[in-house]
């Protein structure tokens, strides 16, 4: 087991992973921008480094930085988190070369997946359905029309390098065809530096459901069951819950069986996630891999019993994975509510600043993942997180009951919050009845 | 189901109970001690009734002031918590008279319990093994030293009618039988206006073993299995444990079965627990009901997933349980801590005050059962429970390791706490080892 961890992120992931590791007796390092300092899993860490600067690039992005201070404190792992440098080919071979281990796959899945169209076609061939387009690179404008004129309009055009939404053009019909092919090829060069794209379809009022992957290096591999992640407002997932309300046994048991099977295909290890688009018709296609310990992690461990951000760091130590659940043993229901400082009141925009008063709702099936505090002021470097409300309840609606009571007795005082935003959602009439896609709040509820 | 449920009681489980009610959709009544209107559960429930006075014969114990409150707010159903009421016989009979429903057993039970010496014998008819001594009155000095000589020293002679550690004698050999005889039979006579007395074995190094019952009225009765309650201080209850350490699966269905069996012969309904003493050599006897919801009810919760104030309401507004969980499919191992406002360091004295800043432990598998808040002045009149910390992990090791992390990020600043007592506990090699009895506090770790 490692010896010394060094945390190369900050927030509530940053609190989760330095209690995690003193409950498994492993030292820890905290790194920090300069207006981080005050960061609360700063007072829990073994040691701690400054990294100065406090754009993401001066700070938790900068690769020499987090290298320098793995070196200085002799860490012989690192835990990225989420975000930042959690799926950095680049950082992770650094480390590599360098002999300290990196808490998340090997340098070859970050490699196969960084190609996005590459990763989707090892998927397909395994048999796993991926969602419709080409599984070629798209190089001519006639090309693209061949594949129009297949899979239907709307569709993307998207860089095979591509990632966190940049290189993507939504085309809806001929007139735009040729026009985005081009300033997709063109901003694919720009970004990526490759001009190379693919074709997705555009499924409408479809689901996004994930599923929770953990892998040993030996070739074992399970699921932990599926995440709901349907509720986003411009593709930022904002609520989600597990198990999924449209799911039936069948088709759960068919894309969590697809979900082990494309892990396997791409020879996954440690946890990740597997996301799929699933449409009214109860077909699935896989969509993405996430290669890391995803924000809504909780609800997988509230329902599972099981603590992934543990197994994570046993797996990627090189242990076997000991789990030999029945994938199916889980237990009542769990919904994830970010509580954002975001003005739900005037269009999300974010709003940082001092937290005047802080109180964490308590009680049974209460689980507030959360750096904030009374007297804390939240940066507008970073993200606007602010809390991960988790509830946990012996069934959907009792789950959804308990979640309006946490959140009448959330105060924060100071910065506005999507609390009033959660509590709509839970007041529609088509959540309860678990009836929704990937464009609901746009389309249905996002003028609170 | 009820319309409107009245909270007689104050504090962490007051709360609790509102919060339990307005997930079930039901209006809830508050009532209060002067000292307590800015009790922290009267901010959410449908109404309050001012009790006047402070000490619990004003307020919380007063009968008249209770029903009084019922009447004036019309609510159909009173919820006792623990203690003050709750196990009131000359209480629920008036609610009876009244119509208005206790949320506790029938009044025949309360009256079959009142003289323990009778419950005892109802249980051992029942089959189940009883603490050994008399099963009869011990009318005679006579009678007092044939049983003596049957059962050994050490022994206590208790009042039939006693109660709350009142009425009681321990006898430690052939010198002071003569006098306890007197004075017990003395003390039960003025304390409970009867002086019959029987006789019960001390069994030394013997654990504190209890099980979680549910029941309907129409015969069906189940359990959660069973807490290990050892750890106690004076006979308080100080840290709980879900499952016991002690206990093999062969001796715990043993135990868990027997409950049943007693809670049957009772014909008792509700949520109840029965206590159980289990010495060295693997023998258990039935020790007392408990016939109320209890303070450590929520590690049987966490490891169960039942919600066991839930189904007490619904059991006693008089629906038929619907569990039909498999008795031993629970999950990990929960641990409860009670964090007093008490000095470790001086004798546990009662140390009352005003909390100036608080901050309870966050994060997965932590629960916190408490009204406490920065600014609360914790008054003298009554217990000095500041919180329930209770923490679940997937097994007794990790749970615990957890514990210890949870109690050194909580923040009580005012007023002295258990809690490096508790750090104590969780760092005690025969703790850890699972190897205590119920005097292993005051004989091994009292001295902190």
């Amino acid at each position: 087991m490692f010896q010394k961890i060094l945390i190369a992120n900050r927030g509530e992931i940053a609190l989760r992973i330095v209690r995690a590791c003193r409950e498994m007796d492993i030292k820890t390092v905290g790194v920090f921008s300069d207006i981080d300092r005050n960061l609360i899993h700063l007072r829990d860490v073994d040691q701690k480094v400054a990294l100065g600067g406090n754009s993401p690039a001066e700070s938790y992005l900068n690769i020499d930085k987090i290298l320098k201070a793995c070196f200085l404190t002799k860490a012989d792992a690192v835990h990225p988190g989420y975000g930042f440098l959690s799926e950095n080919v680049l950082f992770v071979q650094k480390l590599q070369e360098n002999g300290i281990a990196f808490i998340g796959p090997s340098v070859n899945v970050l490699q196969k997946m960084k190609n996005k169209l590459s990763a989707k076609k090892i998927i397909h061939d395994s048999g796993v359905p991926v969602v419709p387009g080409s599984l070629e690179v798209v190089n001519t404008l006639q090309e693209a029309k061949k594949i129009a004129s297949e899979i239907n309009f709307p569709f993307m055009m998207k860089a095979c390098l591509g990632g966190g939404g940049r290189g993507i053009r939504v085309v809806e019909n001929d007139k735009n065809l040729e026009e985005a092919f081009k300033s997709a090829r063109r901003e694919a060069k720009m970004a990526f530096g490759n001009e190379e794209i693919y074709i997705e379809k555009i499924l409408d009022n479809a689901r996004h459901i994930e599923v929770q992957i953990l892998a040993d290096r030996f070739g074992k591999t399970i699921h932990l069951g599926e995440r709901e992640c349907s509720l986003q407002r411009r593709r930022q997932k904002i609520l989600e819950e597990a198990p999924s309300p449209f799911l039936n046994d069948n088709l759960r048991k068919k894309i969590c069986d697809a979900a082990v099977k494309a892990a396997e295909a791409l020879e996954y290890s440690t946890c990740g996630t597997m996301e799929f688009l699933v449409t009214d018709d109860q077909r699935f296609y896989f969509m993405e891999l996430n290669a890391r310990i995803q924000v809504e992690h909780p609800i997988t461990e509230m329902i599972s019993g099981v603590d992934i951000l543990r197994e994570q760091i046993q797996l990627a130590s090189g242990e076997p994975l000991q789990l030999n659940i029945n994938q199916f043993n889980q237990r009542g229901h769990a919904i994830e509510m970010r509580i954002n400082a975001e003005d739900p009141f005037r269009n999300f925009i974010p709003a940082p600043g001092f937290i005047k008063n802080y109180e964490t709702p308590r009680g049974p099936g209460i689980r507030i993942d959360s750096h904030c505090y009374s007297g804390y002021e939240i940066p507008s470097f970073y993200d606007s997180l602010i809390a991960k409300l988790v509830v946990w309840d012996t069934d959907r609606i009792h789950a959804i009951r308990r979640s309006r009571e946490a959140l009448h007795s959330f105060v924060v005082e100071g910065v506005p919050t999507t609390i009033p935003f959660h509590l709509k959602i839970l007041q529609n009439d088509d959540f309860l009845r678990g009836v929704f896609h990937t464009r609901f709040i746009e389309d249905e509820i996002e003028d609170i």
